[in-house]
């Protein structure tokens, strides 16, 4: 059976605990299973004491207890001690709180406690401040896991698409250095993996982009494509997948397009989180790939500004509990 | 009152005559006012000599007999004389045909007997076989309005996205050095000017998207942002027109986002043209602006591979000739 999946509270300060109450709200019309929330007790009592956003909750002191508890509560993993965050005003101790929730939450799913992680939106300016030192908290989940951090994948996954940057946050004039036979290579196989190991497809459909416009014109418009990108895909076709491309990126996404493939792999942010974005602004999900544990976000910040005001959207975060249970029962399949 | 417009042919082996011919029998519901074709005649008599797709035609032998002729059939200019052309073959005669329709197409409106000039797709690769020795149909028609190419801005939209890439067909890692201030300057007034004009939208608000991820996140991921961008807008605001950015390019295109502008400028290609095509792979326009006169085209190709089969998509197409009619209109209103 599939144990109760952590979510860390992410800077107390931002909208993670209000989305993550609004996700329990709605936990039975969105088929949400157990989850629990690892962070300060305090920050869910709510300004009047009677839950955030009006949920009631419940200290565990073990994830397992989450099970039974969740119905009736939001179960509650105290993971630190300190004054209730007042949403909006970031500080030092709201960062501590963000950084011990994440870092218990991965532990849990490490020692196979919980059954997936799920990160609410942290700062990572705040978190500087507190002795971080990974560009992002996908980095430090996967060192927690043992793998290197080049061979943890970003992918962003909506409704209606699935995307990976296979470089992400470089200045674009560093992109067509980066992207490498082997950088493509590693990325295509990852993915293939994980759509299997997550998602159930047994024959994962992957279309690669390419670097340049209209895929570089037969070399007119850029040599990347001949060069680099259609040589790795030669090579993956030849062991068995299904790879196709380099496509013009443009024409890569209308709904026809799109109903190709199940995952697209872009040479650059933009090119893969433009579309992602424009499409699932609202329920877009972060998933690392190529961890041993599951790990999902919701693809969006922090959201200081409104922190506090019960206007925060919970879909992102209630996809990013609802894909990773997809993963969990998929991997339960595939895995035994 | 507005003269009728030319629609150049295109390629007649591609599905440039069967989307015009689609159209007109369209043109009541999409409340398309009197267009003519410049092509050969020939090629809009249909396999059974009963008109292609079943629509009636007409010899006209100037365009102001397009008006009255228009309601009972299709208006066509003859331009090129030869044996009707298969479609989904195309012939050196066929390119020649192309060229000479978008020639006179050009000339028409040049001398005000045209209101606008629609082009249909043609192949570049077939055209410079006759000696076309342009980068695209755009150039050519910057250069028979006096007008230098680099001042012609290409102009993609839909219902409910502008979008303008600041340069186009060029490779990606020549994108960082070709993003010059006087480029993003030039770019953004020829922006304002035709979205008053062709558009009539009293204050135009234009965005501007970062080149980089996250608009470089304030240096972090490339400084094309501070070094270029930055410096252009304020000297743009200080002019007094409306425009913000640098904006990251991944949350600018969002149903919500897209209500802040009325157009967007991005560096490069992709950037502008993935947003559009997800959106509006079926109804998007091209428009070129700077030009005296005005210019539009479905924004798809030749579709040989599709050609003669009646299966064709017009919608582009409809949507070029109610663009270059708003324009019309607008610019009898604002010109006097």
């Amino acid at each position: 059976m599939t144990k109760p999946f952590a979510l860390s509270c992410g800077d107390p300060a931002g909208i993670g605990p209000e989305i993550i109450c609004k996700s329990w709200l709605q936990r039975k019309a969105t088929g949400l299973k157990p989850f629990f929330v690892a962070g300060n007790f305090e920050d869910f009592k709510g300004p009047d004491g009677k839950g955030l956003c009006g949920v009631p909750i419940v200290k565990i002191s073990e994830p397992a207890e989450a099970v039974d508890q969740f119905d009736k509560a939001l179960p509650v993993f105290h993971v630190h001690d300190g004054e209730p965050t007042i949403p909006g005003e970031p500080t030092l101790d709201g960062a501590q709180c963000a950084l011990h929730a994440l870092e218990i939450a991965c532990g849990l799913a490490r020692s196979g406690d919980a059954g997936a992680v799920i990160t609410a939106p942290v700062s990572k300016s705040q978190l500087y401040n507190v002795g971080f030192r990974y560009p992002g908290q996908t980095e430090f989940v996967s060192e927690r896991c043992g793998i290197a951090r080049e061979n943890a994948v970003m992918m962003l996954a909506g409704p209606s698409l699935r995307v990976i940057p296979m470089t992400s946050h470089i200045a674009l004039k560093d992109v067509p250095a980066q992207l490498t036979k082997a950088l493509i290579i590693a990325r295509a196989k990852a993915a293939h993996k994980a759509m299997i190991r997550n998602f159930g497809i047994a024959k994962p459909r992957i279309a690669i982009a390419g670097l340049n416009p209209h895929a570089g014109e037969n070399g007119n418009l850029g040599d990347e494509e001949n060069l680099v990108m259609q040589p790795a895909i030669d090579e993956l076709v030849a062991q068995g997948l299904d790879v196709t491309g380099p496509f013009p990126a443009d024409t890569m996404f209308h709904e026809e397009a799109r109903s190709r493939y199940d995952v697209a792999l872009c040479p650059y942010h933009d090119q893969a989180l433009i579309p992602l974005k424009t499409l699932h602004f609202f329920d877009g999900v972060n998933m690392t790939l190529g961890l041993p544990i599951i790990r999902t976000s919701p693809d969006h910040g922090t959201a200081f500004g409104i922190a506090g005001q019960g206007i925060a959207d919970p879909r992102s975060m209630i996809a990013a509990i609802q894909m990773a249970a997809m993963a969990a029962d998929n991997r339960e399949k595939y895995d035994h």
